[in-house]
This record gives C-alpha cells, sequence and structure tokens, in this order.
C-alpha cells in the first residue's frame, strides 16, 4: 500500500482521536452516570444503529445534516447508507414503530455520531453523544422535565456555573405569519432572522411591501433578550398575537418551575432565537458553561418529525456531546493497586482471586520481569504487595519512602 | 426522496438492528461487569476511533478484513478511509505507538466494529466487541493471563458449560518449514492445512515431492485432536523437530495451570488448527458454549503485527462479540419503581429527588395523564406512590391486588 513520507499510515484522520485510558476512563465514569440518572427518571436507553438508510436518516432533518452525513455503498443491497450524524431522529423513528398510541414514552442513548465534516475548524468528527428524549407529552411540563434533566446532566459532569438560554421558535414564526406572506417568502424571512440578520430583515420587509406595524414587531423581537423582564416586555409589545402569549405563557412555566428547582442557575431569554426551526415546533433550549463559547447541550420539541414514520407525536429532548465536558471532571475514586509476583502456585492464584473480588486492582508480574523493590512498587503506582507468610499469602502495604 | 412500497425507508439494511431497552439494558450490564473486571486484572480500556485511514487499519491484517472493510472518501483528505471491522490491530497500534521500551503494556477495549458484509448468512454487520490485549509479554505465563480472562469473560456472561479449543500455530508452520518448501509453496500448503483439506495435503505432498517422514508427519498431525493426551502422543510422534517440542510445552503449561485454575472447565486441542496464521504467531485459542457452533470468543499471540508501526513486540490477546451472548445473560437487580403526580408543588420535588438519590425509579405523571388507580399502577409496573401526608411527601407501597 502506498504511503507518503510526511503522513505516515498511523496518523489518523483530522477530527479523529485515539482516546487513551485516562480519557476513556473520565469517558466511561460520565456515560454511566448520566445514563444511572436517566434511567432514575424513567428513560429507558436504547441503540439504534450506526448505518442506516440514508432517507431514513435524514427524514424531516434540516439540510445541515444532509451536508454532515457520510455517505456509502451497501454491498449488500446496492443502495445508500449514511452513518448517523445525529441520534435524535433515530429515538423519533424507534417511538413511531414501537410505541403504543396515546403512550408516554422516555427513552436514552448514548453512542458515537460521525460527521463527514467537523462542525467547528478543527473540531471533532465523532462526537459522543448522549440524551434524553420524552414522546407523547405536548405541555410544558414534559420540556420542564427534558430541561431539568439536561441541566442535571452537565451539573452531573462537573461543569460548573450554568448558563441556560431558552427561546420558542413559534414567537418569530407568529411574527412571520401576520407579515402575509407565501410560503417561500415567510422561509426566505425566517432564514434572515435565524441569522439574526436585522438590517437585512428590515431591508426585506420594506422591499416585500410589508406595514409598519410588521417592521415594528420585528424591530421590537430583535431587542427581546436578556432577564426574566423580557417575558413582560414581550407581552406589553407582542401581546396582540394569540400564538405569542402562549408561547410566552409556556417560557414563563418553564422559567419559574426553574428557578424553584435550581436556584442557582442563571437563565435568559431570546426570543429571536429560532435555530434549527424547519425541525422545531416549540420550546427551544441550549446550556453554556462558563467560557460560554459552543453550547454544551442543546434541545427543544419537535412534534413533527414523528409524521414521517407514520406516527406524529409530541416530542421534546436535549442532547449533548460528553467528549468537550471531559477536561472538567472532578477526579474519581481510585481502587487500591496490589502487586503480585510470578507464579502458578494456586495459594497464590486463590489470593489474587480474593482481592480482585473486594474490588482491588491486582497485576501479576510474569517470570521474565524482575522482582520490583518497594521504591520500584511505588514509582510503579502500587500501594500494597501480596507476600507468603507462614498463614498464607497475605496483602501488605508498600511502605512509604 | 425516493422510496419503494415495500421496502420503506425505517425498514434497517440487511444485518443492523434497534436494541431496544431490554437489551440494551443487558449490554450495558454485560459491557460494564467486563470493563470493570478488566480493570481490576490491570487492563486499561481505550478507546481507538471507528474511522481511520485504510493503511493503517489492514496493515499486518488477514486479506479477509480487506474484504470486510466498509471503506469510504474522506472529503476533507481525499483520501480512502474504512470502518474498522476488528479493533485488535488499532490496539497494536496503540501500543506502538504509546508505549515505553520493555513496558508490559494491559489494554482493553469495548465497540462496535462494522462489517461490509456479515461473517455468515443473516448474521451480524455491527458485532459489539470486547477484548483485552497483553503487550510487552514473550512467554506462555503471558497467554495464559488472557485465556484466564477470556474464560472469566464469558462465565461473567453467564454461558455455561465452556469448551476451550488450544493450538499453536508453529506445529503445521515447523513441518511445513521441515519440507524444504519455497515461501509460496508453503504458504499454499498450509492454506490447504488451514482447510483441514487432508486428501488434498496428502496429493500436494506427493505431487511436489516431498518425502514419506514429512507425510506421515502430516498424517500424524491430522489425528492430533482431542484431550490432553494428544500432547503426549505429539511428542512420541513429531518430536524430533525442536520447534515443535517447545510449543508443547507452552501448551503444557497453560493446560495444566488452566486446570488448577478453572477445574470444571473442558479443555481440548487441536495441533492442526491453524486459523489466521499470517496474522498469529504462536498460541491459537478459541471458546464454545454449550451448544457448540460459532465460537463466542477468539485470541491468540501476534507478535509481529506491530512491527508495521514501528515496534515490534510480543502481543496476546482475545475478543469477544457480546451481542450472541445477551440471550445467556442472568435476570439483574431491578430497582424499585414509584409513581409521582403532575404538580409544581417545590415538596413534591424535593421528595422525587431524595427518592432518586436512593436509586429509587420515580417517574412523574404530567397535567395531561388521568391519576391512575392502585390496579393501573400495578399494570405500568410501580411499586409505590407518592402520597401527600400532613408530615410531607411519602412513598407507600401499592397495595398487591
Amino acid at each position: 500500500m502506498m504511503r507518503t513520507e510526511n503522513h505516515p499510515a498511523w496518523l489518523l484522520p483530522s477530527g479523529f482521536e485515539d482516546m487513551l485510558p485516562a480519557r476513556t476512563e473520565a469517558l466511561e465514569h460520565c456515560r454511566r452516570s448520566l445514563l444511572d440518572r436517566y434511567a432514575l427518571w424513567g428513560y429507558r436507553q436504547v441503540t439504534p444503529p450506526l448505518v442506516e438508510h440514508l432517507e431514513s436518516l435524514l427524514t424531516g432533518s434540516a439540510a445541515d445534516l444532509d451536508l454532515q452525513t457520510w455517505k456509502l455503498l451497501d454491498q449488500d443491497s446496492g443502495r445508500l447508507v449514511g452513518l448517523r450524524s445525529d441520534m435524535t431522529p433515530q429515538m423519533a423513528r424507534i417511538d413511531a414503530q414501537t410505541s403504543a398510541s396515546g403512550e408516554v414514552r422516555r427513552l436514552s442513548y448514548a453512542g458515537t455520531v460521525l460527521r463527514a465534516r467537523p462542525d467547528l475548524l478543527g473540531g471533532s468528527r465523532a462526537p459522543f453523544q448522549v440524551g434524553a428524549e420524552l414522546f407523547g407529552v405536548g405541555g410544558p411540563e414534559g420540556d420542564l422535565e427534558v430541561l431539568s434533566l439536561m441541566v442535571e446532566s452537565l451539573r452531573a459532569c462537573g461543569v460548573p456555573h450554568l448558563l441556560l438560554d431558552i427561546g420558542h421558535v413559534s414567537i418569530p414564526q407568529a411574527l412571520a405569519d401576520s407579515a402575509g406572506l407565501s410560503a417561500a417568502q415567510r422561509s426566505d424571512l425566517l432564514r434572515l432572522v435565524e441569522r439574526k440578520a436585522w438590517p437585512d430583515v428590515r431591508t426585506w420587509l420594506k422591499a416585500h411591501g410589508c406595514g409598519q406595524a410588521v417592521t415594528a414587531d420585528f424591530t421590537a423581537l430583535s431587542h427581546l433578550q436578556g432577564e426574566h423582564t423580557v417575558l413582560d416586555r414581550a407581552r406589553q409589545q407582542l401581546g396582540q398575537h394569540p400564538a405569542i402569549v402562549e408561547a410566552l405563557d409556556d417560557l414563563g412555566f418553564v422559567w419559574e418551575s426553574l428557578r424553584t428547582r435550581y436556584p442557582d442557575l442563571a437563565i435568559q431569554c431570546d426570543l429571536a432565537e429560532i435555530r434549527g426551526h424547519q425541525y422545531h415546533t416549540g420550546l427551544l433550549f441550549s446550556v453554556y458553561g462558563p467560557q460560554r463559547g459552543e453550547a454544551l447541550a442543546r434541545g427543544g420539541r419537535y412534534d413533527e418529525i414523528g409524521a414521517a414514520f407514520g406516527r406524529r407525536r409530541p416530542a421534546t429532548g436535549f442532547s449533548l456531546d460528553l467528549k468537550p465536558l471531559l477536561r472538567d471532571l472532578p477526579e474519581y475514586g481510585k481502587s487500591q493497586r496490589i502487586w503480585a509476583p510470578a507464579g502458578s502456585d494456586p495459594d497464590l492464584w486463590k489470593s489474587i482471586t480474593a482481592e480482585r473480588h473486594k474490588g482491588h486492582i491486582v497485576i501479576q508480574d510474569f517470570q521474565s520481569e524482575s522482582v520490583p523493590d518497594a521504591a520500584q512498587l511505588q514509582v510503579r503506582g502500587f500501594d500494597a504487595r501480596l507476600e507468603q507468610t507462614l498463614g498464607g499469602w497475605v496483602s501488605k502495604p508498600v511502605p512509604a519512602r
């Protein structure tokens, strides 16, 4: 096989990495702690496949998922398949295929997703996605449950000082609806709002003959970010739109409930936020760490997506990538490490097995290795050694230097 | 997107499946129990990527890995990359790149591998591979350690009545070496031995002018399968080859040690076994369950493979696919399930949180759901419910019907 001198075969493709023991153990610790938490909230873990038919992976999803999805030809069927780049649509499919009508369903998941291109320059192409989705609950109590679980997930991973950002796609959508536009125009306008290109929004509204009132509403919208008072201001400025009042009621309920549950959580609103509006249908949320930057977890309501799989159901959920969180992990419990000498003495084997049953790490040397002294054992990170006494093999602490 | 009527988009490609909660929880339980066990033996978990450059994935491996490997074009580099179909070569690469010279290194891993075609008709194309590899130990004590861990892995997964099959690639290889063949001829002959096509072996030996003694040796080899006495017979019949005597010593050591450690383990030898001989360099082992059929786990020594990554190191290990083992799993501990009513009473929330801290599953209903009576709670699998008393919210058992 060909190999170029300055690019050896064993360099990994950009955006992929080996996770060595320390990082893998951090991931494993975090992964377990989250999945166990979800189970205690009634969310049951499912495992969708890494590979699916392309139509199934991309159904109902935004166009950026298409660009991010790695496509392959399936030798077995001759059809195009894709590597999953997001597990949420897979959850909607599983719910549509396996749940009873009207049933409330809680699902959790954890696994690698693959990206044909990284989200950011130099970013990962193999995020480790963990999340939870709630199906069958249309009201804001459903959003509150997944929001609470999202906040607790990040706290469990040791991220301090969270900032939660909430919005509601119905608010910008209701303003666009009020402008009397065609479907294509509405979608053009919402794309500008999504980019928060406010001067362009104003120019566009003027060019399309939208009146003073519509322009005033969008101008008001562009300033509706910040603390809880934003909700009151929105009620004053946009209260003539019934869909907006309903959305503000939901936001208010969620805000008050979260404040009671998590008094030290920082919350802010961005009523113009409309990320993923082709996909989302209600509340939207993102949570940031102390450095802000990219959101650490995202979620929202997406009631329509199940329709593509034959069942339209209320749905809300969140997901996060565990990998960027790992650096924030606190140190966790370390087992005692015991050294054992080489040899096939059955009593030595019994003693080794007994120590492992106690949860101690026992590493047996091989004939080929020289017997280490206490200083060497310390350097190698051992806390104790198995020694033969008259009463059998016994674990003795390695004396401190 | 196009969709044919009798092949809906959401049918999964052949060999892929959704794992629903019961199966996912079994996998999760098994996965944790194995990785925790490996940690107690000093094996530290690493996570190689799902995607690598093709040269790196296929280096030093047998040709069948090439056929099984799904190939993709990397948009970012324009190079061919592959989806891993086996994690063992990735471990050899990680060891070569990250270990100190002469250091004994123990690595474990767990993850999905992907196959362009299934191993068996109707088989899985996404096995969940778990394994452990030991680097830097050349003697049979190294093989004994990984063999012991392999046996304990299958027992931990609840497989009863294991049959261990051991062999040693040096034995058929030494006979081929004694025949004075060219490299190409030697490899032709070993391919026939690998298929256990004994009449063809005999014809081939005659056609290539191999003498009486060589033919007699191969005939003897074809009968060397079975209980421990096979080792004695081999010593009598093939003892003139020093490499074979050495291999028999190793097999004898491993056999005796395993018999002491696991008295009820069934062991048999197959000295003509030479599976993966382009890759393996010493002891070979497979373990079967009570139904025999396909091996449940396989392993062996592969001292040469690291050379391709710049460091030739002694190496031995095993791996298994967890998915077929899941049906053999015993039932494991089930948490108490508590029902909680809808509502945003802060005391109710505190009580829910406290019950979850105790390890109980608490599922809170939503406003939209009707309040269930005891019979309905039982049907829904609840053991207890939160009830408001004068002293606050209390968990009370659901009365038996």
